[in-house]
């Protein structure tokens, strides 16, 4: 194992005592310790925008907890949906009547379990509605079948700028669902993590290879490859996303080259300089790109390519200033 | 290999270029593109800031350039000092008649290229001044044979601020030296990092060890010894670097826990508690905790902590706003 922590069953607890510790101005605890709420909350009565999901992914989702962004973070275990109660404690400890809005990535523990939060919230009257990210392009045929990875990111962005301005549950909401359908990301993974408890890889990869279109935590990909340049792994993720996306000439999208943890900064930049070279020569515009660790797989060694596809809303909305420890604008 | 780079050698170039198009809001290149110059810098006549040593850092050199922060960054091969020509013309690119600063890490290659670029530019008439950066207290007894690691961010944070406030090029200077006399950093790693062109390790490093005090491009530190637990490694850390310090109770330090590169978010939260615990037994004050990789060594999975004890004049400074790709206050 290369990993700097104390008992790996205390991996969570102590790296939300850290966080609140070090972004004091930012967050504190909810009466539930697995629920990071912000400081920076209105006090006007606005609708709250609740995100999280399993640790492992940071700075996602606890890093953008703060002004004009995400309310609070509901927070599991490693690689593990957060339980029921923390999701119903996150919207008791926030609601301002105006209700809220889950937003998390696709996966089946987290819808789970933040519907049974959203069901004991029910009973209580406060109304919460939910968005799933969907943008892993390669992870199903179906969008509504799709994982959501870091294009979690701009969606949760631009549907806590419309909470933030004043907008109702179902404008938020639907805004949310605007931004996630056009939303795409697909990833390489060259290695796998390391889980703080076992000390083990989540599965084996050998030096050398790679993964394209693996997901964040090992889901299968394309196929296991012998380990290619970065502008042909670059090329190969945008082939899919652009036909994905259908992107045309004369669009304009947000960039995001995303690290998932253990790859250099160094080669997310060699990686970054390609996807502008391509996406020009198609003459597709760039907005605001983001190139760094956005969401990770804890010490996982790989890149994602997430592209958003704007309009003047959600161009205005992801722009919007806020105030958050991992993104400030 | 575990990296997503096209031809080693070109690496550098395609980061620089990849850099300057995601952030061409802040920087863009001089005639010499091993220099990145700021697009913030002021129009009236001020000292100039100039940073800069061997890639594989990132951010550092690179994510400090912009408005309140350094003016210009001059960028080495990979663990390889710059070019003295790329120094004297990162001098050039940038004086406006107040003279400059080099500041930089103490590493002989920095120092020899770095004082044959102020050479020529001395024979053109403008001054430069140079303040070394030596906060590795384990890499010396004597300290201006210590190497600067993680310690330049705050240190290049505060002489910028003192320029962008006006300053003269010998007030800079001494600021400068104020900032470094009181900055002290050490760091444990628990792998190499990953040379570009070869694919290989820059030394061998099993799994399961690690060695405390070990520099950023594997300087040997104190012993290759079987991983401890994230408290043991921080405690020992502070231990060197409080000792060094002669920290007292009472005293307000900025604190930085620093990722080498390739150590999870996680971690750095889990070392940055135990860091904090630490210092309140002591009765020292933290102000302002940076957590994060800001000096790096590419893929090296490692953490380092440093620690800059304040008086006012260097809180004003360290605290003055500032906007660059990798910090904005």
């Amino acid at each position: 194992m290369r990993r700097l922590v104390n008992d790996g069953y205390e991996v969570v607890e102590e790296m939300l005592a850290g966080y609140c510790e070090a972004h004091a101005d930012y967050v504190t605890f909810a009466e539930n310790k697995r629920v990071l709420v912000s400081k920076k909350m209105s006090e006007e009565p606005k609708v709250r925008v609740i995100i999280g999901g399993g640790s492992g992914h940071e700075p996602l989702f606890i890093g953008y907890v703060g002004e004009n962004f995400a309310d609070a973070s509901v927070v599991g275990n490693v690689n593990t949906s957060p339980a029921p109660d923390a999701c119903y404690d996150a919207v008791k400890a926030v609601d301002s009547g105006k209700g809220c809005l889950f937003m998390y990535g696709n996966y089946a523990g987290d819808v789970m379990n933040f519907d049974m939060g959203a069901e004991m919230a029910a009973e209580d009257g406060i109304r919460v509605e939910t968005v799933l990210i969907t943008d892993d392009v390669y992870s199903s045929d179906t969008i509504a079948d799709r994982r959501g990875v870091a294009g979690d990111v701009p969606v949760f962005k631009i549907a806590s700028a419309a909470a933030a301005k004043g907008y109702e549950l179902d404008q938020v909401k639907a805004i949310a669902e605007k931004a996630n359908q056009n939303t795409y990301s697909m990833g390489v993974a060259l290695s796998s993590s390391t889980l703080p408890v076992t000390g083990k890889a989540i599965f084996e990869m050998a030096e050398g290879e790679m993964e394209v279109g693996m997901g964040i935590h090992g889901e299968p990909g394309i196929e296991r490859t012998s380990l290619e340049p970065a502008d042909k792994v670059v090329d190969q993720l945008l082939q899919y996303i652009l036909a994905d996306a259908q992107a045309q000439a004369g669009e304009e999208y947000h960039v995001m080259v995303n690290g998932l943890g253990g790859l250099p900064v160094m080669d997310l930049y060699v990686c970054y300089r390609r996807v502008a070279e391509v996406l020009k020569e198609k003459g597709i515009q760039i907005h605001r790109p983001l190139v760094g660790n956005y969401a990770t797989s804890m010490d996982m060694v790989g890149m994602s390519i997430t592209v958003v596809r704007l309009d003047d809303e959600l161009k205005e909305l992801l722009d919007m200033p806020c105030d958050t420890p991992y993104m400030k604008l």
